[in-house]
């Protein structure tokens, strides 16, 4: 199973792609897609570098599934609404490419990255860096899709333990009674 | 020439299609996109009914252009982080059909149907379908929808009477120095 990690931005969306092999993770890719070459005013010229970008990693890596990061309310309401439509067109993307859309906060994907919700950037990416065994730490927004895909793998594989228990069925049904 | 006027909204999108003859405006469709079948908390399938709507849209109408509202911050911030996911979603998929796109406030769109920037829904609605001879006035989201069409067929109208006149050159270089 490969997941491709997104974290949403719209001058810098981060990505990571990793494949899940029973219990190991093996690194694939990780990078930006950076809107700055279009017109800071463009917006629409912006979100189309983001679906294009994101549609590029879907014909080159050929993910199973996406996780993308929750946003949340900045103290600037002028640049909520841009992450906002930065997000969705991110989503709109990978939705598009036909891919399951997981979605986790950053608080949770610090949970599973760094065993704590209150993990600085430099720790998230010194984790990822060690959980992945790569020769460097990646950059801040490629660390936080990689912990993103991470998250995901993990959150798969306790649903598979579940499942393996037995319970996967009263599980999936008491999240359907909320 | 062909407009395509899109009102976002997460729940429901307006649409309106209209074709600019030289003087003559010619209504061709209008309606709404809902995202209510999807499950409430599941943004990435509603997201897709937005961006397969306006595809249908697309391949349907045909249009050669598209004119969206450009949207504001909420007094709930919770509010503007959606409906900024879903004005990036429509604008995704206008720009992922290769439409130009342009953007108009809701007080520009006002200012060229009704006259004033104040105008309430109604009266967008009732202006609208004189302005277009339809039989009833268009819903609420829809009527906006055609508003903004209007809006951008009067816009270019405008260029072409500065194109005329020779004044085309010094004002498109007027707005660059800016």
């Amino acid at each position: 199973m490969r997941i491709l990690g997104i974290d949403p931005g719209l001058r810098t969306t981060g990505f990571g792609v990793l494949d899940v092999e029973g219990p190991a993770l093996r690194y694939v890719a990780s990078g930006v897609i950076q809107t700055a070459q279009a017109n800071q005013g463009d917006l629409p010229a912006r979100l189309k570098i983001l679906f294009d970008g994101i549609h590029e990693l879907q014909a080159r890596y050929r993910p199973d599934a996406a996780a993308v990061e929750i946003v949340f309310v900045n103290v600037n309401p002028q640049a909520t609404l841009l992450l906002g439509q930065a997000r969705g067109a991110c989503v709109t993307a990978l939705v598009s490419c036909e891919l399951p859309v997981a979605e986790y906060t950053a608080l949770q994907m610090k949970q599973a990255v760094a065993g704590h919700g209150k993990a600085a950037k430099a720790q998230v990416q010194a984790m990822v860096q060690r959980l992945l065994h790569l020769p460097a730490a990646p950059r801040a927004d490629a660390a936080d899709a990689l912990g993103l895909a991470i998250t995901h793998a993990h959150a798969g594989r306790a649903v598979a333990l579940l499942q393996a228990a037995g319970l996967g069925r009263s599980t999936s049904s008491m999240y359907r009674r909320r």
